[in-house]
């Protein structure tokens, strides 16, 4: 399934007008899944985007339109409230479905009449967190990130050296992730201020941008995912905000890693962008350094060096309180690339899996802040403004070493590649608010 | 709810003659709920433990045997294939329903003829696990074990300076949560041998003997639940082996803290002790030393300090490959206390939320090793043995550094206090078994 075929044809077109727009994150190319609820009505579904719409897939299944697409699963796939039951599926199923998706929304095709009465606007409906995530684990996977973070605190001996042996990583907190859009409450805790440890607002706010990858089937308990089949697990990915006080997360984090710094909140951005449309834009994995060695041989494939890497342009803006009083747009503050990610996803799958993990489907995996060198491309404001010492000059006037109450922060992402429609991510955001009374 | 009342009476018997014997863990006076499944049947439902037997609560709700138990939630809880609708009930639905089910199962109840239809043989069903674990932590809350595991990599500095001022934790994986009696398949990992890194089954394979407290009804986002209202949040306790791979940890864990070492495997041992069954069992908060001065306000309660302790005594038994073979009995490694943790429960939960985060209905917390000074009252190998150096010496001439393949690791718990009826905790126990070939 991971090869290209006719549903990445750049010249396809969709009767739905505005999916046809040059910078469209949802072309008829894209087809991304998601979760929906009518606004105002909890009854969530699942759902594909385009352009500016949504099909209901729980509707068009029940009009019979989806038949045959998931075999005896398909009451399980398409009348469940969140994408697991999809997620569950073999790689053959999504790309079944995603075919006749991309048939019946083409310009031309027979099925429109049929299909468009389950066709809802985007603005119509509140978008909600795609699955049921069972745990939620956070890598660290790019080399420019681990060394500025450690450089901070370990000038001499920046990079831990087991960062090259494998992916780091840590499990997060499912129950606090949360889809864009919701507010971020600015979170208390505890942390060091005038040689003092203190408890309260923090005030080292930060956000981490980062990509998250959703497990489609799972393994059994004590059954490792070798890394030739990783890519079968993987069913798609989604922009991830991995909010952070560092203050707390200094404080906390010795002996068993951070906690409470990062559990409160974890922002999505909602729509999956499954695996087989990002087919036309896989790149090389990044080649490893003569100094690094090469990977254990579990962590090692051919085809997973050739291919396992993606071309994926990220950017962050922000949207002060005064900016949006003066009508001004958000700013930029980071442009950055997944394709120079230490390790793959496929390679964070089987590292997860390689103690016998069991890895569920809808689990998400997040990728680690994505930075690279360069002004303005690290991808939190830790690293940005060096720890607050070398705050960001905003063209408004503004200035920011860390985010301030009514701060909104922007994520977005797309890929792009010679004779490949452009496909986006979509939106990732979300405001923060001010602490809570106690 | 947390004081004592009739189900507490030390003189209480019940027409369950197996429930009368003194070695029981399982008196009427405890009670304790789980999941169970007839045997070779999946058809999970939520029942009760009492002496060798188990009460089916579905069977007694449909035979209309607890009615108005639960009010307009009753269906949700007692339909449920897990504990997570009980849970997530207020502490007086608890307090009611064990309330019910004391008189009914007490010597002479009227209710006998009616309730003996629903009572099935322990050895008939199979133990499942009591809730869908949205979420796991693992803390850290003995200054015993913190302080060994620190002496072993900083000998001058072994107690990290956070360890007095917060409840050190992690976010553990929910998904390799296992029931009981689950054989642990030996995890492979990376870790360093002979200075260089392998792959390949863990050679430093232990076990963490721990306390598990299920969350009762959750907390919304960015609302924290502050110490007074943290009981009316806590369901109960189960035992908790925190399966760990020393060599693995070692390797893996910074700067992001344990990871593949731990989430292989945790085994907990399925019935749930009520907060209301331990009652009579609470103790004072360990005091705090002059040195380690006052907790930070949110974490100070003087309720907390005066009952947040519990008087509950653990012991953790090695049953080996050749002990089996030779009939000879499982030997006791480790026997210790709960009462002399540094932070309790309620400050657990406290801490936990204290940013926000939203705590769910059946969310699992990991005490953390339960350690105490003097011989073999350390609740894991590593400390025990001193990281291997001095080996346990077993009656049958074995000696263990870590565990083998075939050792059964069994822990167990029981409370005893003055003029109070001695309830346990059950059994949780795990045999270790070959890795798998790749």
């Amino acid at each position: 399934m991971s090869g290209l075929n006719e549903t990445h044809d750049p010249a396809l077109r969709s009767w739905v007008e505005s999916a046809n727009g040059a910078t469209t994150d949802f072309p008829i190319q894209n087809l991304p899944f998601g979760v929906i609820s009518p606004n105002g009505v909890e009854d969530d579904r699942i759902a594909v985007a385009i352009g500016d719409s949504v099909l209901d897939l729980r509707a068009c299944f029940r009009a019979g339109l989806l038949d045959g697409l998931a075999g005896d699963k398909s009451h399980a796939v398409f009348e469940a409230r969140t994408l697991n039951g999809l997620m569950a599926q073999q790689p053959d199923v999504w790309s079944a479905l995603r075919l006749c998706l991309s048939r019946g929304l083409r310009e031309g095709a027979t099925q429109q009449a049929r299909l468009s009465p389950h066709l809802l606007a985007m603005n119509d409906i509140a978008l909600k967190l795609p699955s049921r995530i069972g745990d939620f684990t956070d890598f660290y996977c790019s080399i420019e990130h681990a060394t500025n973070g450690g450089k901070m605190s370990r000038p001499d001996n920046p990079l831990m050296p087991n960062f090259t042996s494998l992916p780091v990583g840590y499990n997060g907190r499912a129950s606090s992730i949360v889809v864009s859009e919701v507010g971020i409450v600015r979170p208390r805790g505890q942390f060091s201020k005038d040689g003092k440890i203190v408890f309260g607002p923090t005030e080292m706010l930060d956000f981490e941008l980062e990509v998250g990858a959703f497990i489609g089937a799972g393994n059994p308990q004590f059954r490792a995912i070798p890394l030739s089949e990783a890519p079968e697990h993987f069913f798609g990915i989604c922009l991830l905000n991995d909010w952070s006080s560092r203050d707390v997360q200094s404080w906390e984090y010795q002996p068993l890693g951070p906690f409470l710094s990062k559990g409160f909140a974890t922002t999505i951005s909602g729509w999956v962008i499954t695996q087989e449309a990002l087919a036309p834009f896989r790149v090389p994995a990044r080649p490893r350094d003569k100094e690094h060695g090469e990977a254990l041989e579990y962590l090692r494939d051919a085809n997973n060096d050739a291919r396992g890497g993606l071309g994926l342009r990220l950017e962050v803006r922000l949207h002060s309180e005064n900016m949006r009083q003066n009508a001004q747009p958000p700013e930029v503050i980071t442009a950055t690339g997944f394709d120079s990610m230490f390790w793959t996803i496929p390679q964070m799958i089987t590292h997860h899996s390689s103690n016998g993990c069991p890895m569920r489907p809808g689990d998400l995996l997040g990728s680690g802040t994505v930075s690279q060198y360069g002004e303005k491309a690290q991808g939190c404001l830790s690293e940005i403004t060096w720890r607050g010492t070398n705050p960001i000059q905003l063209e408004n006037g503004e200035t920011r070493a860390y985010l301030l109450d009514g701060d909104e922060v922007v994520m977005t992402g797309y890929c792009t590649a010679p004779g490949a429609r452009r496909i986006g991510l979509g939106v990732c955001s979300g405001r923060v608010l001010a602490s809570l009374p106690k």
